[in-house]
């Protein structure tokens, strides 16, 4: 057995090779690098940090929930039971195997981001030193877990370790919001861990228990839900608790963008019916886009600020999720519509000075067609940046290049981590510092931008850009 | 208060920073930066030229009209009134501060070709030595007023100054096209400057103006417009009298590329039901789509070149559009099909002789994977180069590289400005003829092409593909 | 007349132009650019190798078969009939002449592939050392033919020359595979030739010969087709003829992707109309989608590999067509959908372990947003590398950016030359190969892949991918 190969982060890992080129770069780099963390949009579960959770183990911390790492392995022909994923019986010796399972396919991550940000982990977090490998994997594992059993590693300190000064979870619209009220009511906690107001099942009338959803959100609202009047108040009325505890945006994900509002006594008729379960798929449809008009419209009333993240097929692989459930990696894009499907909101409240509305999207082809003119024309739009398959350094180098030419870079969002794998977000904020730092020293160097503009630039999308657009 | 930051022109702006690239890139460059300009398609008013104006002061010159500069604002914030916009009441005053605005937000067009192009223009053409900025707006503002007032600055002189040897502007059917008669017959003005057969809105049935247009074509052509007969000669009348006034091509931007012939019968029904104000929508845009067919069919008995603008939803605030007018930046593109939608009129026509149709797009996915291989079959199928929103370094170099391997560089139409902003013209020509040379020099470096064909190819997509494609 | 220019081939052709980079790509290129090639899917016609035949003229041999070749010409002026397209009747001087107006038209090809490949050839097969120009086209043309009147060019010779291993020809379902066998038989013959079920136009009952087809294939497998289960044993049994004559891959090019399945008495009620002729057009269509899912199923049982080649308006201009016959390099692409379109096949066998299904595609927007997350989930499909218009170094190194991030590298297919250009095809394997060598550099020098990986890599991709993805 030969010795292990070493592992190591580069300090120029993701710059341009040009050494003009490569030390713009750097000192564009070096002067946000040690900026605090602003995540307005995450998956992190807020009971982790209400409670100051310990972490128990390597696999359910770095694999068992987090899609991006479970799924690649799942194409290499790994079964997903044999990485946790929908058990709870996981022993010591199950989750050994699972994490020797992802040293035997490190190969497979080679030239994707989830490799890159799993190495910033093993380095920077848990001091590891060498390859992942067969013959590695429980020399890893055992580090890890010691690192994952010390004290000095529980949620809270992480943030304060990661220095994550703003963190948004995503929340159903009826929760209590019990943890974030413990966070806000906490003295010795200084960070601020808001929700995210997401209800996109509540407004699709198609699903099989939207009519049950209705009910506990009339419940939660103490709202009427007789008709669609009532069903928008207690809608509004779960908004203004969010907002009450610190939630500064809503978050939506459907199938399409479309915006369309219907003639209101329409709307009720068709809400009346779905009530009944009587509304046709048209008719649901109809009805859902209808619905999120009402979010862009009670938007500009209380001030949150929309994030979109359209057209995925969720659990494209049904035997998949009978098994597993939702959430483990066989969610598919598909193209997306922009201009005409937002249009209805936008003639509606365009230029209304109340409304922020982010667009993401997985389709890289709106980005210089839909995204960036209708950013730059529009006062309340801004180009969220790459998000899920597209946070990554080739992809978030097209966006810069596709959008920038046609918005600049004060109408895009600011960096937005959208992950669930509380380790990795270091990793993602700082990747996405390198990958700003080398588009403007591109520009830069080609003489199209002052290196003192671009400093200033870099430290706006650090800071600013998440500031304005999510009215911190 | 510190010193202004000055603001110059780097000799080696856009070309690529490895040393050798570069070195290729110039010579490159060198050889083709001092030819006249060719500008086959604008939107300058040719009352300009043939009144030879002096223009009144820098907002109305550099501003109000040119929706890039606006539409970026409006985007920050800035209401388009205080820059102009759908207002005859500017005072000194008024633009000035107007000025004031554009210096303010300069940081929002960072890595913009508008401000490439502004830059240009303040050092190139009013000798600006500093940055815009909040300090430097009324000194730059009174430098421009002092070139603006001086003798030596008009329309004309511009012309001569700029190298203007071909400049197309764009116009209505039923224009009497008196200023290009009167430059054609003025024996002191030795460009050309020729008008396009621009016939949008009377091929669109389903205007509400529709029939007024109609109309309008009839008294213009004398044709009678009884039947589809008669309107196709009054068209076909109009274009001989723009060609009478030197036209060589006519522009189309419809919503789609459809071309789809009806039965000449049934078309007739339609558009005398459409004089009724009785056709259906789906009747109209059958009709609108039949006439282009014809329009294609015309251009080969008559020869004027095709370029065709489509996919774009115009006056995508309606808000907007009723207070300010048309074009002030609210044109949002959509997505296009080529393939298909081309495909009843390349059926007809595509390898017939006279024809030569251009083909432009806002939506980058077509280049590489409809117009591309269509311009490398049909003989009379051109890629136009990038357009609007596209008109932008990394835009044109994706173009580049999308469209040459399947079409080469002779299927491509050579550079159009498409601007009504009448001082970035150089700017905008030079900047084509950098992103040119940085695209051969890569091929050049990469052993792909040999430096001698290199130049060759440079040359040809300055002068000689504009005057193959355009029939100069 | 000047002195012929030279031709050669730069050693470091394609690599970038960095220093340090390159050096790291000649190292990965120099590791693999030796080894034998797989081509697992091309047009080459068996019946070459089986009999060795002898080339005639360099025309027949690199102009009127290849419609990369004429179509550039085509489009730059050139009658299809003065390139033997279409003829059986060119003589010797039609043959010259042919070649000459290849060498007038040698600079529309700059930039392009066909250029790349074409030089490759002339100075690595042929020996050529000058450009082809007119002054130089009879030149050549005397050093080719000499070369093809050369014993030691057979067919045979140059599969050993090339070093071929293996190379899948396309065939049709009804074909008896004669020379496969007798290549499969003599045993001096040593290189792997197999066939590859085509099976197309037998799944579109709207065609109009499509109910002689079926008869056909009845014959041909001697299964009785007088209803749908009869139809689909007689394609069974044809996949599992040509699995006995060696093939390991079913080839399916499609307008769509669609693979919903119809209920089977409703399939069954709908073939019975097609064969009456009495099938509605939607309904052929869904017959056509239903007959591919069950391709898919019988591959899980016989194990053949489907290559999808989808989205293509074959036969765009008639009048060609007509006169022509297909092929000629009028068929255009158009945009294509993955995620819905395969569901319901992926669906039903997605994890099976049985299926490998690539798919290739000419729309690159399927890359990012639907093919790599496909590949990245399902253990059963795979991004086929760039086709046709995409194989060109430009496509390829953007579709390794796009689909490695979410799919790495064992997700793809392996080089895939798909030509019926047999002197391409070395040119076209080391082209993939110094690309794969850039983009593996790009990720070395940019720290985001330790060199021993990059070179484990390339090796993969040239030996292991394509005998994974094609179970060789």
């Amino acid at each position: 057995m030969s010795a292990p190969i070493s592992l190591s982060l580069h300090p120029d890992r993701l710059f341009p090779v040009d050494a003009s080129t490569r030390d713009v770069a750097r000192r564009l780099y070096e002067s946000v690098k040690d900026l605090p963390i602003i995540s307005p949009h995450s998956h992190v579960p807020p009971q982790w940090i209400a409670d100051d959770v310990a972490f128990s183990d390597p696999t359910s911390l770095l694999i068992t929930p987090d899609h991006y790492v479970t799924r690649m392995m799942h194409a290499n022909g790994v079964r997903l039971d044999d990485l946790g994923v929908g058990r709870n019986d996981m022993t010591a010796d199950d989750s050994r195997a699972a994490f020797r399972l992802l040293c035997e396919h490190w190969g497979d991550y080679a030239g994707t981001p989830v490799r890159y940000w799993l190495e910033n982990e093993l380095v920077d977090i848990f001091g590891v030193t060498v390859r992942p490998s067969p013959e590695t994997a429980d020399q890893i594992y055992d580090a890890i877990q010691a690192w994952v059993g010390d004290g000095a590693n529980t949620a809270r300190k992480l943030m304060e370790r990661f220095d994550i000064a703003v963190l948004a979870t995503t929340d159903d619209p009826c929760d209590n919001l019990e943890h974030h009220a413990a966070l806000r009511d906490d003295a010795t906690f200084t960070r601020r861990v808001v929700p995210t107001f997401r209800p996109d099942k509540y407004l699709e009338p198609a699903r099989a228990d939207w009519n049950q959803l209705v009910d506990d959100i009339s419940r939660a609202s103490g709202e009427a839900v007789d008709d669609l009047p009532g069903f928008l108040n207690a809608l509004a009325n779960r908004r203004e608790y969010f907002k009450a505890h610190g939630a500064f945006s809503s978050d939506h994900s459907h199938f399409d963008l479309d915006t369309t509002r219907l003639d209101e006594a329409e709307a009720n008729r068709i809400y009346l019916a779905a009530r009944r379960g009587a509304a046709s798929a048209d008719e649901a449809t109809a009805l859902r886009r209808h619905l999120v008009w009402h979010q862009v419209r009670m938007a500009t009333e209380d001030g949150l600020v929309l994030t979109l993240h359209p057209a995925v097929v969720r659990n494209h692989h049904t035997p998949t999720f009978e098994k597993y459930g939702a959430d483990v990696g066989a969610d598919i894009p598909v193209s997306v519509e922009v201009s005409r499907a937002l249009r209805p909101a936008l003639e509606s409240f365009g230029t209304h000075p109340n409304l922020n509305l982010v667009i993401f999207t997985l389709d890289e082809t709106v980005f210089s067609r839909e995204i960036a003119p209708l950013a730059g024309f529009y006062p309340s739009v801004f180009a969220g940046v790459p998000w899920w398959f597209l946070d990554a350094p080739d992809a978030i180098k097209r966006f810069r290049r596709a959008v920038t030419e046609t918005a600049g870079f004060t109408r895009t969002s600011g960096f937005i981590d959208d992950t669930r794998a509380f380790c990795s977000i270091p990793a993602r904020h700082d990747m996405s510092r390198r990958l700003d730092a080398c588009h403007l020293a591109d520009l830069v160097v080609e003489h199209r931008l002052a290196e003192d503009e671009a400093a200033q630039i870099i430290t706006s999308l650090v800071v600013d850009q998440p500031r304005k657009v999510f009215k911190l």
